[in-house]
This record gives C-alpha cells, structure tokens and sequence, in this order.
C-alpha cells in the first residue's frame, strides 16, 4: 500500500516491501539501540549495586545548600540543545523478557495456567477448528500464527503471573482485516482478546482460557502528521516510545509518556486510558485524544478519526472507547492532539527526610512553578535500592528515606531557571531537602527519569509481584506503605511505594471543619465516643458527616463499610467485598456531600516475594482495598481494572454505573466476544 | 436542609428561610449588580456609538510602535491587585430581555410557535393532566408553576426564534424531587424539557411542543469547595458568573468562561459540553468535570459524583452524559476541578488590518507566549461597530479591519510581561498591528473583554439572528463571511464574524504538498482537469488525495459531496443533507487520511435580518453547511445540535456513529421522554 503513511522501520524482520519509500520515516533501530554515547546507565554493569559510574558534579551537578543561585547563574548557558546523539540514548531499557514455549522465561519458574490459579469458568464460547484457521489465513495471509513458541508469548502477562492457552494469533495490518476478523469470529462465536504491547498491569492483554488473541503489533503506521498543528493520527499498534521519538524530531511532544513506553502500543493506551508522568502538565487522554476509529464486535467499523479540536455534534461516542480496555471494540486507529515540545525542560532529582517533605516539596512546587511545572515523582529509599540492585542505576544524590523528580516544562529557559533557583534555595533553606541534582541537558534529564521510570522493571526482576495502583488522600498517601510492612513483616521480601502527587491535600479542610463538628456533637463523635482527629478515625468521621453515626438504621457498619451517598432521607453506604446498604439518614446532620475529597494522589504500591502465595495474597486482599475504600479512594487510578481487578469494581463504582456498564457491554457486544473475563465483575 | 451547603443568593425573592445561614455564602447581589465604579460601559448610556466615555492612555495605555518596551517597563508597578471594589466590577452587563406572556419582550414581535414555523410532528406522549399536576404538587409542593406568564418565559428561547407551548414547569430544589418527577414521568410517558439558564444557541433549552420543563434554577447550592485543591462540586442550577465569582475570591478560577455566564447554568454547560473562552489555556469539560451526579429517564439517580482526578475502574459513564444536553438524563450536580486563581493576567486588544495578520499574530503568540497564552479572540470591525451601537462599548483602539483579544495567564509577573513586551515589539515592528492597548487590572481587563463577550447580546438587539457556530481549518476560516455576504447580498442587515483560534493552520499542509500532487498527476487535477491550487477547488482536492478523482463509481460527486473514509479498496463520501455513498477506490491513489485538517478555528458567523424569511434561511442553509462539510471542518464547534441543528448532524458524523448514537438514547431513554426533537436527526 504504497503511500498509505510512513511505517514505523522498528522490526526489520517483519518490514514489508516498499515500506522503505515511506516519506515519513522514524530514525533506524540502530539509532535506539545502539551503545549509549555515556557511560551512565549502560548495561552490562556488574551486579553490585551503588557501584557509580556516575560522576556527580560533572554530569549532574548537584546542590549544595544556600549555593543554588550561583549554580542557575551559569545555567542557561550550561544548557546547549542535545546533539542528534544524545537524543538517541537511553533507548537501550527494558529488554524483553525472552520466554520459552511454556512461557517461562530463560531460569525462571514457568508459569501456572490462570484457569488453575484462579476461580473462572469458561464461558460457552466456541472453540477454534481448522475451518476457521483457513478463514482466518484467507483474511490474513501468511498472519495467522500457530507455533507455540510465539503463541505462548502473547499467553503470558508482563508480570508473568496470568497465562492464557489460547493457540491462534492473528496479526492485521488494517482496519479492513481487523473488521473481517471480528465479523467472522461474532458469527462463529469464537471469543477475541485484542493485544497491544502486552504490558498491562492487571492482567487486561492476556487470554484467560484459549481466546484467539488479536494483535496490533504490524498495525505500527503514522497515517499523517501535521508539522503545524502537532495533530498525529497513527494506526493502534505504534510503539508509544517510537511515536515520542517521531514527534519529537518535528518538534512536538507527546501528551502522554509511562514506564512501559518502549514497549507499549498507542491503541492500548487509549484503551486502558493510561496516565502517566505528563498527565500533570497535559491532563488527561480524553481530552488529548481527537479521534478514534474502532471495529465494534461484529465487525463494523466505527469511524471518528477527526482532528477538530472543537466538535459538539451530538453524543461523543468515542469516549466509550477510552478506558474500556478492549471490552466494547477494538481500538484501530488514534488522533492525537501533540502539544509542542516545550523550549526549556529542566529535571531536579532531589532527598527528602520524609513524606510530609515530600508533601510540602509538591506544595511548594505548585505554589512557585505554576504552569511550567510538568511532573512530580516520588519514591521512596527501597524502590532506589531495586534499580541500584537489580539495573545497576546509581542513585545521584545522598541516600535519603524518600526521592522526588520535579521536571519544569517551559518556553523560556531565563524565566523557567529562575523560577526553578527560587523554590531549590527556598526548599533547601526551609529543610525541605537533604539534597540534590538538577539535569538540563536531554541526556541527563533520560538518566535521571529512567531512576523512576524502570522501578517497575526492577521489582518485576525481585521476585512475584503483588501490584496494587490507587488513588488516596495525599496526606494519607504513604501510610497504606507502612500498614501493608507491619501486617507483612518478613512474609514479604519487599514493600515498596512510589507514584504521582496530583492535587493538593485533603484533610486540610477537614481539619478546618473537625471544632465546628466537635462543638456540634458536643466534644464527642457520636457513635463511638472517641474524641479523636479526623485522621484518627476517618471512617467514624464519613459517618458523622454523612448522618450516619457509626449506627445507621440497620446496625452499626462493619469495619470497612463507608457511607456513599446521602439524599434527602436516606443515606447509602458500601460494605467490603462490593455489598452496599442503605437506611434512613438522620435529619439535621452534615450532608454527605462534604466528605468528597479534595486532592489525591497516585500511589504505587507493590510487594514482591519469593514466589506467588495464596496467603499473601489472603492477607493483602481486601485489606489494600478496603483500607482504599475507607478513604474513598480509588482502587485503580490509572492501570483499569483487567482481569485482576474486575472484581474489585464494587469499592469504587456504585451499583447503578455497574449496571450500566453491563447495559453498555451488551449493547455494543451483545455475544460478550470481546476480552471476555475482563473489567467487568464475574457475578452479575 | 441547614447545613447542605451554601445557597447562592442570587435571586432573593425566591430565598428560602434558613438560606442566609449557610456557611459559604456568595456575595450579596448589591455587590453584583450595583453601579460599577468606573465610568467605562454602563448603562444607560446614549444611543449615539463612540461617544468614548475611554479615556485612552490613561485607563488603558495604547501601545505606539516602538515603544512597548518602555510601557511594560513600567507595567508590573503599575498592577498592584484589584481592590474588592474592583472585583465586583462588570457585573451589570446582560440584563434579562423581560417577556410579556405571549413570549414578546417589550416592544419586540410575538415570537411564532415553533411548530408552527418548522416541520414538526408531535410524537405520542401523554399530555398533561389535573392528576399530574396534582401528583407533581406531592412531589414539590408549591413549585408546580402553571401561570401563564412565567411558564411562558420559558417557553421562548433566548435567541427569540422558537416557542413551545408547554403549560407547567417544574422546580426541584434536590436530586431527590428531580428523581420522583423522571419517575413520575416515565411512568405516565410525559415528556420532558430540562432547562437551565435558557441560553441555548440552538434551541436545546426550550420545549418543541407541550413538554414539561423541568428547571434546574432552584438547585443553587455550592455542595461543598475544598480550598486547597479547588475541587467544586455543586448543584446543576448554580450560574457560572456566580461560581467564578465563588471560586475567585478563594484563589482559584472557573475552567471556562463564556458569554452567557450571567444566565447559564454549570449543568447545562456541561449537558451542552460548553467550549467557551478558556478552552485555549485549560482544555475542554471532558477533562475538567471529575464527577457527575446524574438523574436517568426511569428517575434512577447515577452517583458519579467523584472528585477523584485519576479513577480508571471500569467505564466513565459520566461521559455519557457532557454533551448529550438532556436527551440522556438530567445532571444534577457537578464536581469540577478549579485550577488555581493566576498571579498574573494580561490582556492586549490589537488591532489588526487583515485576517492574514490576525493568523499570523496567533501563530507569534503560540511561538513567543507559550504556556503563559490563555486565550486569542478575534472579532471583525462589524462586530466591533455592534457593540458601539447598542451597548455603548467603545473601540479603545483606532479602528482596524480586525480586533485581537490576546490573555495571558502566569504565575510571575514579570516574567509574563517580559514575554508579552518581545511579542508585542515583534508584532508591532512586523506590521502585524495597526494599535493596540494593554490591560493589567481586572477592571481594566474586564471592559477589555466586554468588548468581545457581548457581541452575541449586541447582535440579538440587532434584529432577527441566523446563528452558525462551526469548526473550520484556519486559512479559510473568515472566507466564509465573505462568501455570505456575497450571497445575501442586501437581503441582510449584517453578516459578522468572530471566535477563537485553537490551533494552527492546515492549509500549509497541503500546500506543501501540491507541487508533489502536481506532478504525480501530470500537473491536472485528474476528473476535472483544473489544475488549481487547492484552496480554488477543495472538493476536488479531497476527491483526489481519497482516490476519488471527482468520478467515482456512481458518477461524479456533486456539489457539496466529499470523500468521507478510505479503507483498502473502498471509499465512501458523504453528500449534502447527510446522505452517504460508497465505490471502489482507485488503486495507487493517495489515502484519505492525508486530508485530516491539521488545525481548526472557531468561526461564529451571524447573519442578521429585520425579522425571519425563509427565503434568508434557504439561501443559507445548507449551503453554510456544505461549505464547512467541503471542508471537513465541524457544523456545530461548541453550542450542540439542539432542535435547530439537529437533521445536520450527518455533515459531521458517519453512520455509524449516528446509528450507535441512537441505539444510546434507546438504551438510557427507552420511552425518549427526555428532550424530545433534539439532538438525534428526526429521520431514522
């Protein structure tokens, strides 16, 4: 299809004939992978930890306490743009895993089929037969693979946790052939899990029994790309990290950018709605995303590829799309709107003596780099001794209980330097910090990010890992960390916790209300009589507030229930494991509506051990998630909810949004066709 | 309710006891509506335009060619921060058009029924009778309005072109009651109009034929703010001027602004999915609205009221229903997330001689401006002339072709002025502008934006109003009030253009690739055999670049056809008034995806008139339409479809996507009782 847009050069083994005359074309493998022009996080490092070849001071100077202003004097001019070499390194991260064909990857344990592992029964789908293994290659000649070896790779997650049996995968180049397929498989009944990079977090990209799986791997063009407004439009399997660099070299940036960018494809994305390190600085992909074109379950495709940035024409269908994780259609085709790449990018990594630092370092950030501020990571000391360990990622500044990775994004690199001297001398000066290192240049900007980047790499090296992905009150952000420790101890090999800070804290306002809510139950939380902060007792305190005081009309809530909704004279409340009550509301008391929160963050938290365990597993579900719960948090900010967490639904959605969830699936997949098992709850 | 958040006291003869206890109180309407402290734009002033109550130079300084480094030397001395006199500065604008009870406001026409003027048929809902009135009286006692009078303002929309006839309204004061109406209702298949503030370009907001409205103007309550992250949440009926007045006075600022805030309702800014004056700086609704209380057809109340910025379990609902304007269920409340208030806001109103220039000086303001540039207006001198005469707003700079409104929106001050001083001088010097002047302080800059924002209030005094609001690729954007005006020649009293600019032009795409199309095809447009450049004859460009050289399979395309998707060997065009055709693509043409519009712009073109004509309406409609459709650009940009535009929806969206809209409204509102003969086109 000579023309059809530039392919993306990444598999040279898979490259088509003519694709070589494509216009557009992205830079050759051997750009991305070849040696890394510094010796700063290259493998193959021996593997003892912390051992540096990191000069601080040279490459990353690093601050010295009351010195910042003289360092940011010579800033600017320290800050050439990166030479074509430098903005090719650090492409070199996460090798994949190599897997054999029983899906264990070279010395690791194979792993158990998800069938045997976990509770689920097949659904009356019908199963594969010749006939349609030569329907499918009439479809997509010489794309229809059956080899076990490569098979099973697409049957095990990136975690290595999930394996699948499917024995068919299906690999379109277009839209067209991705309808065929569906059309054929709604017909015959046959179930379909479509997969992009494979690198989702909860089980979402993998076959659970032996559904055909449909891969956008060779569905990897940029259709177009608009030098002067940024507005990408590219098939669903483009690498996300290809597609950054892409735009980059036109001097746009992507919206988006996550850990896995190397590996994941643009289409799943979408799909799960990933968030990432920008979401700060570019909001969300509902609003970046301009057009979508999808194949809905029976083949039809569905065509809403514009690049209008203002379009009110009736319902805004594709938004059904994001974040349905392939349950409702299959993703083909992406508009995106690139914003421009911003002039002046500069990245402190910086120590901080402990969370509440971390806090007020993000406080602080909002308060003195206002819009330029582009991301604010943490981590905390443990994920740092993983990269060291396991990546051999040195850490830049002094050992410190908690890291924070500010990156400022502007169109002035005098105003943003200043900016940023301002908020280092004042963090510094207010003991905010106990050191740190700014990078200004792209090189070292890369080798700063990939510390924080590659933490899921290194625990997914450190053993099994229990992933968990929420949404907390800021404040109470970290303490899941060291109530997940204690309820552990040595079960666990490690504990770990890092993420994204969003918004600014919530129990402020609480705080604010706690005297007036004291001096209105007269120094005493009814229910349960203990006088205690809001933070002490937050669930007495949701009680309160919502009028329901710990002893509702049908008894007192169980450990875990949280009240949902008041309106008018009733009240409603969940209970653990996704039941809800409901009960009249006691007149006179605060609205429930006060209890929404008013900031939070996005917490990682991720526990490795030796091997799977079903105690473990017993003794973190559903502590983790009520414990979410209580808080009114979410039990997946940004991952979805795939296979692992479908069950989970019921602690952040009430009833009615999951009934319509299944109104939804049913109307636009009517046979369930599509990533069966998946975000949506197996009980009805 | 005491407790149940703050009530807006905005409208004191309808407050009820206990209101003035609320904790969170908006200002008084004294301070709102009093004489505003500047002598600048109020009211009454003579009829007689340009008589400048502006004092130039001292109010707002004017810039002089050269001197703008000088000026803004002085400029972040001379802002110190508007006084609280100040802020409540510019409130008086947009007074309500009093209506008698025939739906004639004082001295102008009646305003004919709408089904009587439009070919309508009224579909088989029950009517009203004295059971359901008394039975709506249990629900909501005492805020059944049947008098003729009040029920008839809200009968006539606010552009005075349609009239309903519906006899009751309905005003609930909570969910609660808005549930057991929808309950009431579905059940007795009586339908219903939501209506908010009534400001619907499109008709959205008014009842066809005897729908009951169902009012949202009771429901006024801020449910609860939380200071330090900004997040709102509040009930649908609360107007946006009094929010943003609500939300600035804690720090923070509404994420849009428009025109109407002194009228419009937050829900049915959000029902409408409102694009508005910040769309440039903050995004659209889609990425602000963090929850949504929503009542269904049925009266099921769907709690999606999060303040969670990261929640990915399952589906966004909530999405559903920001931009369906009512047709899906009724908001009911809103949490929003407010960014923080700027520390610095400027505003330039440049005077331009071209609208060349006015692209060009959008183009120097993205590059020179960056993340600071918050929003670009553009107005022509008609609108300017509009606004003299029937406002008494006065030109503060010499009279140009074009105006430029350019804000910027910073965290430093000086930093912002230093940047807006380079773009200034550089315009200047490049002969971009003809005059220009800055404003610094909120007064100041409030009578800046007057200027702009009450161009639609000035048309509307101007006669009857034909009103587009259309998304269109850059370069051409104003071609189209030319070819208006052309077109109608005398026949109308004025045709004006003005809107924002979002993002950068299109047409530069293409030109860069017409030497290369040029040549592929022997330098003629193969079908036509013009070798135009493409702006002479988009159609055939399209056709060309999709693989329809202007003769596809079924004959030639005709006026107004334009290729719509190309995939594999089909392709598919759209023609006038939302019919489709499809035929096989030419082998070895180039694909449709090339003709993606890289950048768009929002034109509102108005046509005004002594008073209706069909004849005025057959000359503009469809070829308004058909001019944007031919170019690929959007028939609504940001006011919905309503009932005026709804049979043009196939301009913009594929069949696809019109049929899965229809299978939406089927699913959520089985009964279609919610807004009927809006939004979905009345052909099935």
């Amino acid at each position: 299809r000579p023309g059809r847009g530039a392919r993306l050069p990444d598999r040279p083994q898979r490259a088509t004939p003519g694709a070589e005359e494509a216009a557009r074309a992205l830079p050759a493998p051997s750009a991305l992978t070849g040696p890394a022009p510094g010796g700063f996080v290259t493998a193959p490092a021996p593997s003892s930890a912390h051992r540096l070849p990191f000069r601080a001071g040279a490459m990353v100077p690093r601050l010295v306490p009351g010195c910042a202003r003289g360092f940011f004097g010579r800033w600017a001019a320290r800050a050439p743009p990166a030479s074509a070499e430098q903005r090719a390194w650090a492409a070199a991260p996460r090798a994949p895993v190599r897997r054999d064909s029983s899906g264990a990857s070279c010395g690791a344990p194979p792993v158990p089929l998800t069938r045997e592992r976990y509770p689920v029964q097949r659904l009356p789908f019908s199963e594969v037969c010749k006939d349609d293994l030569a329907a499918f290659e009439r479809l997509i000649p010489g794309r229809v693979v059956t080899g076990p070896e490569e098979v099973q790779a697409s049957n095990v997650d990136w975690l290595r946790s999930l394996r699948g049996c499917s024995q068919v995968l299906l690999r379109p180049r277009t839209t067209r052939e991705v309808s065929g397929i569906l059309r054929y498989c709604h017909e015959r009944n046959l179930a379909v899990t479509p997969q992009g990079g494979n690198t989702s977090m909860v089980g979402g990209s993998v076959p659970v029994f032996d559904e055909i799986v449909l891969s956008t791997s060779l569905m990897d063009q940029v259709l177009s790309f608009q030098d002067v407004s940024g507005a990408l439009v590219c098939q669903a399997g483009c690498v996300l990290e290809r597609l950054s660099r892409y735009v980059e070299q036109r001097g746009f940036t992507m919206p988006l950018d996550l850990g896995a960018k190397g590996s994941c494809h643009i289409g799943g994305n979408v799909a799960t709605h990933a968030g990432g390190l920008r979401l700060l600085r570019y909001g969300s992909l509902r609003g970046t995303v301009l057009g979508l074109e999808v194949v809905l379950a029976d083949g039809t495709v569905l065509d809403c590829l514009t690049s209008l940035r203002k379009d009110n024409t009736g319902y805004d269908v594709k938004q059904l799309f994001i974040g349905s994780e392939g349950t409702l259609g299959v993703i083909t085709a992406v508009s995106l709107l690139c914003p421009p790449q911003p002039r002046a990018v500069n990245v402190a990594f910086l120590g901080c003596p402990g969370f509440a630092e971390v806090l007020q370092t993000f406080r602080t950030c909002r308060e003195m780099l206002g819009e330029i501020l582009s991301a604010f990571e943490f981590m905390d000391t443990e994920c740092m001794q993983l990269v060291g360990r396991h990546l051999c990622l040195a850490c830049p500044v002094r050992e410190s209980p908690f890291y924070v990775l500010v990156e400022t994004s502007g169109s002035s690199a005098d105003h943003d330097a200043e900016k940023l001297t301002a908020l280092l001398e004042h963090a510094l000066g207010s003991g905010l910090l106990t050191d740190g290192t700014v990078a200004t240049d792209e090189r070292r900007i890369k080798a700063l990010w990939a510390l924080r980047e590659r933490v899921p790499e290194a625990l997914s090296r450190d053993g099994y890992v229990f992933k968990y992905d929420l949404s907390l009150p800021l404040e109470r952000l970290y303490d899941l960390v060291g109530a997940v420790r204690s309820r552990l101890g040595p079960r666990a090999r490690r504990v770990v916790g890092y993420g994204h800070l969003g918004e600014r804290p919530r129990f402020a306002a609480f705080a604010a209300l706690w005297p007036r809510l004291r001096l209105a139950l007269g120094g005493r939380v009814c229910g349960c009589g203990v006088p205690a902060p809001p933070w002490a007792a937050p669930r007495v305190l949701w009680g309160v507030l919502a009028g329901v005081p710990y002893a509702p009309a049908r008894g007192k809530l169980k450990g875990g229930a949280r009240p949902w909704a008041a309106q008018g004279r009733w009240v409603r409340w969940s209970e653990p494991r996704g039941r809800w009550g409901q009960g009249p509301r006691r007149p006179g008391t605060l609205a429930s509506s006060v209890c929404v929160p008013a900031g939070d963050g996005n917490l990682h938290l991720n526990v490795t051990a030796d091997a799977f365990s079903t105690t473990l597993l017993a003794a973190l579900e559903p502590f983790v998630y009520e414990w979410t719960a209580e808080r009114r948090g979410s039990v997946s900010a940004e991952h979805g909810l795939g296979f692992r967490k479908k069950d989970v639904l019921g602690y952040s959605k009430p009833p009615e949004a999951q009934l319509l969830m299944r109104q939804l699936k049913a109307l636009l997949d009517p046979k369930g066709i599509l990533n069966p098992y998946k975000v949506l709850p197996s009980r009805a």
